[in-house]
Parts: C-alpha cells; structure tokens; sequence
C-alpha cells in the first residue's frame, strides 16, 4: 500500500550546491534555487543528493545547508535530504538532525566504502541505521546507484528491508540507468513503495512499469520540459515530448553530467557561484561550456 | 632523496579496530594490541586504515581512538594515522587533528565517492588538502587501494604530486596486489619516497624494485613471520620463509579477510571484543571460523 503522507511522485530535481569563492555553500543562491523550481511545477526537492555533491561536503556543512534551506523559507514537507554517508553512526546523526528540522523524508545510500559485501551486511547496515534514528515519522528512500557507490542494492534485499520495516522504508531511488534492473524493481516493488527512477530518459517506461516519477540532476535546468513529459505521459503526443527531453539530456551527458549542469546554469543566470565544483569533480573548461551551451540550444530547438 | 625523518619502513601492521558490545571501538585493547606489535618488533601502527574500518567510523570516533591509543601511552612517532575521507574538509580535520598531537604521518585515500575523475580533480584534491593542512610537519602517504576505492592513483599524477609537494609526500601505500602496478611504482618512485606494499606477499618482489617495506593487515596476527621474511630478505632462506607467510595469508584470504583476522584474533586470545564488526562487514559464522584455525593451523605448520 502506498504512503499516505509524504509521497514522492512526479519529477523532484536532485539541486546542484552553488558555492562561493572559498568553496562554502552558497545556501542563500541555493534556496532560491530550489523555490524557483518548486515554482516552476516541481513535485519536491532532492537536497544533498550525489547531484550535489553531498559526499564532497561535511557532515556539519551538510546540517547547515539544510538548516539555511529551511530557514530560507523551503517548506520542510517539500524535502528530501540526502544523510547516507560511509559510516553509520554519520546516516543516523545526519537523518536524525533532519527529522528535528521537520525533514522526514531521507535518501539513504548503503555505506559505500567497502565493496563486495554481503546482502547481510547491507541489511545489517540499514536495519541498526533505522533502529538508531528510532523515529516513527521517519520516510526513508533506498538509493540504488551503483556505477558511484560502487554498491548495487538487489530487489531481494530491498523486499527484505520493506517487509521488516514497513512503515520506516517508503521507497527506492534507482540511479542504475539500467532499464532491465529498472524494470524490475518497479514491477516488483511499485505496488509496496514508491519507485523513482534517477533519469528522465526512462520515466515512461518505468511509470508504465509502476514507478512513481523521477528524481532528475537535468532538472536543475529543464524542469518545465520534464514536468510536461510526466503530466502528458499517457498522451499521445508524450514519445515526442520524450525526444526533446532526452536530447537535452544528452547535451549535458556529453560532458561530466555535474560541472556541465552548474556550467549551464552559470551561463545562463549569469550568477558565477553556479561555475565551481569541489575537487575531485573539475569545472568545464570555457570551450567546453561554449560548446556545451550551443548543443543545449540545439536539442532545444529541435 | 629520503626523509630523514619519520620514515616508513620495514613491517607495518594496518590494526585492526577491536569493539565493545555496544559497537563502540574497544580502545585500551587496541592500545594493547599496538603495544604487542611493537614489542614483536613492528617498525610502526597503521592506525585507522581500511583493516582497522575507519570509514566505518565517524570523524569524531576517529579523533577519539587517536587519543586513547596515544594517552595510552603508544609514542606518536610510531604511528601512521588514516586520515583520508570523501569530503576533503572531514580529511584535513583528521590530519590536524593528528598534527596536533605530534602525529606526522598520515595515509591518505582519494576522495572516494564520485568515480572515473580526472587526474585533475585528483591533484586538486590532494593540493587542496595539503595547502588547508598548511603544516610543515606533515608527512603525508598517498593511499592506493583501487579494487576497494575505486580511484586508481597513477604513477603519472603521484609523481606530479610529489614535485609540487616535496616536502609533504613522503610515500605511497599501494595495495593494488596487482605486480605490474607495483614494480612500476616501486621503480619510477622508490628512489624519491617511501613505498609501501600493501601486501607481504608481493614483500620481495617490491624490496628488490624499491619499496621500503609493507604495510599488512595480516601481521596483526602473524608480524614476528613476516619481520623475519623482512629481515632475512637478502638470505638464502628467504624463498623459504616468504612460502610459509604466504601460506598464513592465503588461509585468511579463503574469506572476507578483516572478520577473518579479527575471528582468529578472538580464538587465539580469547577476548571477544575481537570478533565483532562493523556493517556492511559480517563477522564469520562459527563454522567458518573452526575451518579458519584449522587452515591457518595447517599452513603454520608447514
């Protein structure tokens, strides 16, 4: 059965972090940010996602930038914040700061520092993460995205998680951009907990396939284009909407998905904050943010 | 040239993290367990490395076992402390943390989340972590451990590195366990830094092409063997002795090798704060830990 409160459905953008000329957050820049797109039609707001470069900051930095989106006037209700970290006892501090601020909805990546480990171990990690934070409002979102973490989330496990925490997991954020593992998980897991799917490019097939909506980093910058996919998506105009949608996606995979997405936003807000990135991630270079906005206009324009 | 300061040589044990039935670490056993190592003639502690699941750890967890092991009363020139984290800010928090204590030396992994990142990013990184670091004192070791981070560090940007910082690099610990990798390292750095192997096993091999010694997770169990492969490496006997460690080694690596060192550490000493770890990590079933002694046993005696 689905949640009643706290859905995440529809298209929710994973924010990029602007930062200023030290490298903090620009939490002010990064709140309009988010009321802009929550304007725009946007069903919610991924903070501290991998789109924003959340493992890059600390677990202090990470309580500012949601204390300074809350206190910006960002309705706690519209949020889920990223809290997974490698170690537990940093997922349990960092949802459990969110839950005091009102934030119950929390994307939780499995501790992603050792690899190969056993569908126990995760299960292990997950359950004395949910017993740690000990809260009856907590929503908690599985995020499965192994070509990062390094750590593929199997649907065997995630069905074993639900059925022992029923109430505490609400859903699953799959990053794969793999459709047969997509597939599966919506078929298996649609009917029980909300499926979101980490790109656009497969929002069709998989809310056909009983996913809830996309959580989108292209989003940050074509909002409106992917809000109009998800609401006209059983129309018959939806493949091409579709088309355009996904040529603007790959405009931007044709670079590093992350520098190229706060390049284009800096381009085109004019706000240099949006340019930088923390190491390890590089800026694009200037003749890669020329070409990257011509290729933009032209996926648009098509 | 090498340092003649702080140098790293000879046998290394990366310890193990032993932990109360609560989950917290067990300091005043780990404390004695340096003290052991030390005695059995262990040329220094890797403290909080990947054996001893630091990144299971929180930033906070780290400066405490820091503190305990130094209160009590293990010399701060003996060790060399993991410092390395995703964020850069929570990796110069550690490394200052350290410095402030009289500890120089610190292994340092890549920021590990994002993966395929540019050599740039890379030396970005490590740039930015040495300059906020900003401590003539420090000796930092370049930490390669890619089949469990994700981030090869190629010769090519550790040379890099080391030119820009002379003074600051002063090794490399590399656990590839892959020879080719190795030898090379070994060979375009050992004349400049100190080199590492993460491996007994690759012990001669690496001494003969330039490496100055290995860290090793399984001289927790077995360092006085490997000392002595490490001291007789010029001698004769020495074939004979390196058969025998890689013996021991390959009984451990027949499982998950951090709960198999800490199981065999939990039998032979009987204190139960061995057994346990933390998740995503399992600890051994009873059986496999009966199988464990008996192939470690087997492989002693030959």
């Amino acid at each position: 059965m689905m949640q009643s409160v706290r859905v995440a459905s529809g298209v929710i953008p994973a924010v990029l972090t602007p930062l200023n000329a030290d490298g903090s957050a620009d939490i002010a820049l990064l709140e309009q940010h988010c009321r802009r797109l929550l304007a725009q039609g946007c069903n919610g707001i991924v903070l501290l996602g991998t789109t924003g470069e959340a493992n890059s900051l600390t677990v202090s930095e990470r309580r500012q930038i949601l204390e300074g989106v809350l206190a910006g006037g960002i309705a706690a209700d519209k949020l889920i914040v990223g809290t997974g970290c490698c170690a537990v006892g940093d997922t349990v501090e960092l949802t459990r700061h969110a839950l005091s601020l009102g934030v119950t909805r929390a994307l939780v990546l499995p501790p992603f520092y050792y690899k190969n480990v056993s569908d126990q171990g995760l299960f292990d990690a997950f359950a004395s993460t949910i017993e740690r934070i000990n809260d009856d409002r907590l929503h908690l979102f599985l995020y499965s995205i192994p070509q990062v973490s390094g750590i593929p989330l199997g649907v065997d496990l995630i069905e074993r998680l639900h059925k022992a925490y029923p109430q505490a997991i609400a859903g699953l954020k799959d990053s794969s951009g793999h459709w047969p593992t997509t597939q599966l998980l919506c078929q298996r897991l649609g009917n029980s907990m909300h499926v979101m799917v980490g790109t656009e490019a497969l929002l069709l097939k998989a809310m056909a396939a009983g996913a809830s909506g996309c959580i989108s980093a292209t989003a940050n910058v074509a909002a409106q284009a992917i809000i109009r996919l998800y609401e006209k998506r059983d129309d018959p105009e939806a493949a091409m909407i579709e088309r355009g949608v996904n040529a603007t996606r790959a405009a931007f995979e044709a670079f590093p998905i992350i520098p190229a997405l706060k390049a284009y936003l800096a381009e085109t807000t004019r706000v240099d904050a949006w340019r930088s990135v923390r190491p390890p991630l590089q800026p694009l270079a200037p003749d890669e943010v020329n070409q990257l906005v011509r290729r933009v206009d032209e996926a648009t324009r098509k």
